[in-house]
């Protein structure tokens, strides 16, 4: 396993941090991310799933509750994967990899989701492409980035406009068609993300084999504004994009 | 023929002003629009097309020269289509309508192309519809729409962010969710436009039977920015968006 790829979940600062956010019933990860993409999938009872990026095992769990027959959950962080250790389910197998570097037989699974995992992925053309050999033909992939419009925007910290009295107005969009890095901070300095444009991460899907089956730009639940307004502006511009692709 | 449907191109003051544009070698026409449309196109050769707001027949004619068998024009300006008139090919037959109202019969056509129109019509799905039904199985649509990262600001002229010399330094998105109407001022003021978000285009083109095949973002060509370097700033935010969908 390479040592140079980005492991952040296994930085202490950011782990503790991450888990305090976590804690809060209103994060953008239950109010916006989770319905968003459960929003876009297929049958869940009896498949044969995995989940890259599978963190602390919340959405693994959540699968087999639904129905599904087997779970691989697949993450880089020890931490992360001793949280979802402390919740075991016979359906669920965990597995610690770089997706980059993960290998499974062909045609065995039906489902493959992975929330906000790709943008992490500097070259992901490669791994999606090992997803269609793992898919059965009609399985379906399931993902959530961050939507190309809020990754944009190089050497700023944000895209936010605010007013004179800090109020959010808008989000600015430069730098648009330059691919590639973004360093931003979320909870600790100097995480690394890769922009793709919407055109770069839809036209890869297809030429995979991947046939696009429905797209979303979901903001947040009705719920979770009410619990937060400040979640409002996400009607802005889309933090997401959630895409529902079918082996083909 | 409806009399309250937009007709833009039979205002006298917005025609004098779009034909004096369109004079200009370096309108966003060539060297963004024009571009990024071609290079969506499937084999012309031997083709039966249709061009859906064809205005003076550019296009129409361009396709006939790439060996298209026939291409019928359809555009609502007298005007436009007077222009088209003077410079008659025998493949081509020009049709005066909104194409909300077009009925054609199913399955003879190999290619549909529109470019920059389908944001003036308001309710696009039952004319997505019947393009689906006017293409044979395997036939595809090729068009160009304003990008929704620049349809989405209401109330505001321009979503142009400048510094204090003027100088355009980013593009700003407000109101992403909020489809339906936006006015803006383009040669007259009061055009009508329709914003619709990227996953309501995307989706509306699967549900109608579209297999999404290629989508594009393309910016201008470099021999434009080298016409005029003020062409660069739309590197910032994609003008548009270019889907290919074939009839699945």
């Amino acid at each position: 396993m390479s040592d140079e790829r980005q492991n952040l979940y296994d930085n202490d600062e950011f782990f503790a941090g991450y888990a305090s956010a976590r804690e809060n019933p209103v994060a953008m990860n239950y109010t916006v991310e989770q319905p968003g993409i459960r929003a876009l999938l297929p049958e869940i009872e009896g498949t044969h799933a995995i989940d890259l990026g599978c963190g602390a095992g919340d959405f693994a769990r959540w699968l087999v509750d639904e129905g599904a027959a087997s779970v691989l959950g697949v993450d880089l962080s020890e931490n992360m994967l001793a949280m979802a250790g402390t919740q075991p389910r016979p359906q669920i197998e965990y597995r610690r990899a770089f997706v980059e570097e993960l290998e499974l037989a062909a045609a065995r699974f039906d489902l493959i989701v992975s929330s906000l995992m790709f943008h992490y992925i500097e070259d992901l053309e490669p791994v999606i492409t090992k997803i269609r050999l793992w898919l059965r033909t009609g399985g379906a992939l399931v993902f959530s980035i961050e939507h190309p419009i809020t990754t944009a925007i190089l050497g700023k910290r944000t895209g936010w406009l605010k007013d004179d009295t800090g109020k959010r107005i808008g989000w600015e969009v430069t730098d648009y068609s330059i691919e590639g890095e973004r360093v931003s901070r979320w909870i600790v300095d100097g995480v690394v993300k890769y922009h793709r444009t919407l055109a770069t991460t839809l036209n890869m899907l297809v030429e995979s084999g991947f046939r696009i089956d429905r797209i979303s730009e979901a903001y947040a639940t009705v719920e979770g504004e009410v619990l937060d307004p400040g979640l409002l502006v996400e009607r802005m511009r889309p933090p997401f994009l959630f895409v529902q692709a079918i082996a083909d």
